[in-house]
């Protein structure tokens, strides 16, 4: 990497002292913005690259935060990535991203690398099966951990994520306020927090109806639109024939929806469906998904302050904030119909 | 960062020299795979960070990889990222993600961030905008750069990309030889290279059949399911009443076909619809998506190749590879219906 522009090069230049240079190309909130600005563009028009790698050797922070998920292209993980994005560039740290895809490995990779870079923290949605202890290892080594979607038993830092229990008990309620009595839950694994919980609230509110829960009502394992779409012959040969379907979340859904619309049936009238996150693609589908709200854009928002106040010094103790999910009724759900 | 521990007391307690474990820390392919995993697995279990930041001042290779894109949750972005991550991981390259949304600033932070962090290389599809110099300067500070999907004028870097000229000719045609005539373009920006090879193939295709072509059956802007669904009206609208739409791309005519069936017509059989991508969504959507398969897989895994090339010295002249596309045909067009 070659760097033989000087500071003062720059600094002559724009007729400012040198420590003004340097300051700038930190970013130091010392440099007034439009003096920052004009020194970054000189710097950028002749040639110079700031190293930060060098930089952060000698300083604390390094700028980097990093965010590790299950997988970004789920729009679930996008929509809270989006306003943790837009909390970071407020505070001018740069964002740098990595998929797990629920292998420990690859999320202790990310991490290592993280610590490797000197990153300032890390906001993730833990992989299944993740020890307290990988989350400790983090911690220990000054890489300050935030939870988003998940959380991990006994690890002792902040956890952002949707009441889930409370949130599935909202769409179950309202298939049986239409008068359903039959209803599967279709998609999603127990093998994380998340999944444990939305199969409770379920469980819970057909229980609170006085309603039978058969064990062959419950088909998990869908997440997508492509594993909603390949379950819909199964759900639709379930020998009780449920009227309506509770979906693990948005995705499961409307792919359920298209199986069940290419197996001749109409959804929304024959078989009512839920969603679970209320995407933006969940108003504009056919027909629009009845859903539940669970403020993705709020828990990027926070987890992002949460880190941004942590590196700033400013204390507050570790803690677990449950979002309250919110029903959207739209044109997936109505009646049930004789099958 | 704390790291008290020395390489030699994991080398004394495997039983393997000190170098063997600098090696292994490095992921050299000098050491066995075994004895890596092991002694990785013991570095971990005591509490070892390797310090690649320090590392990476004094070894050329920092073993990073960056890739902005326009934006990582479009599901082409997706495929192609997906392909790329599994050939880096091949190579245990860590993958870094940023999105630029069009802006340029924020690609050159990104490019900074990354020469900062001493990365090994970047794959990008360029901002609108991008200038060669931009391009330049990453090369110039030794950071190599490949381009995906769009390719920026003069720059001398490799580029991967589909034939979108030829791709939508497909589409075009095959609506064409159904019988259609009347043939709107929905969505996309000329701003692009892109989209402009996708505008002029279009007119190509209908000028070659001796069609016409209303300057207002060019309907720009919409790339989202949503901006597809919101631009159905002024669509249904049109004077000359078209029968089929070529989409930008699969997203766009998804949302369309949304926006058609909440207007009462029925996609597929009132109004043709094609997309252009062929994302794993098209075969599921209703009424599954005629569509043009866009090979963001071989995009993907021919540009890690080539950077992957570059970075071990396998010396090739930067090229421009046009990947040829396929017309799928699905459910979504038919013959022409009076409207």
């Amino acid at each position: 990497m070659a760097q033989k522009i000087k500071l003062s090069t720059i600094a002559d230049a724009l007729g400012v002292s040198t420590a003004t240079v340097s300051l700038a190309l930190r970013d130091s909130p010392l440099v007034a913005d439009q003096t920052r600005d004009k020194i970054k563009e000189h710097a950028r028009a002749i040639g110079y690259i700031y190293n930060r790698r060098a930089a952060s050797l000698r300083t604390s922070r390094s700028g980097i935060v990093g965010v590790v998920v299950h997988d970004i292209m789920n729009p679930f993980f996008a929509e809270i990535l989006r306003s943790i994005e837009s909390e970071l560039d407020r505070s001018r740290q740069t964002f740098i991203l990595s998929n797990h895809y629920d292998q420990l490995e690859k999320q202790r990779t990310f991490i290592d690398t993280l610590l490797q870079l000197g990153a300032d923290g890390v906001i993730m949605s833990p992989a299944i099966g993740t020890p307290a202890a990988d989350i400790q290892l983090a911690e220990d080594n000054g890489l300050p951990v935030v939870l988003i979607a998940r959380t991990v038993e006994d690890a002792n830092v902040p956890v952002f994520r949707g009441d889930d229990s409370y949130g599935i008990g909202l769409a179950t309620n309202h298939l049986i306020s239409l008068g359903h009595t039959r209803i599967a839950m279709i998609g999603g694994t127990d093998q994380t927090s998340t999944g444990r919980d939305r199969y409770h609230g379920y469980v819970m509110a057909m229980e609170k109806a006085g309603l039978p829960v058969s064990p062959e009502w419950r088909i998990p394992g869908p997440r997508t639109k492509q594993g909603g779409f390949e379950v819909a012959p199964q759900f639709l040969a379930l020998i009780d024939k449920p009227t309506a379907a509770v979906c693990w979340n948005d995705l499961t859904a409307i792919g359920l929806m298209n199986g069940i619309a290419r197996a001749g049936l109409v959804p929304g009238e024959d078989i009512s469906v839920t969603g679970y996150d209320d995407l933006e693609e969940a108003a504009i589908a056919t027909p629009a998904l009845t859903t539940v709200w669970n403020g993705q854009r709020e828990v990027g928002l926070r987890a992002a302050r949460a880190l941004l106040d942590q590196l700033n010094g400013v204390g507050a103790p570790p803690r677990q904030e449950l979002i309250k999910p919110e029903l959207r009724i739209r044109q997936s759900t109505a009646k049930p119909k004789n099958r």
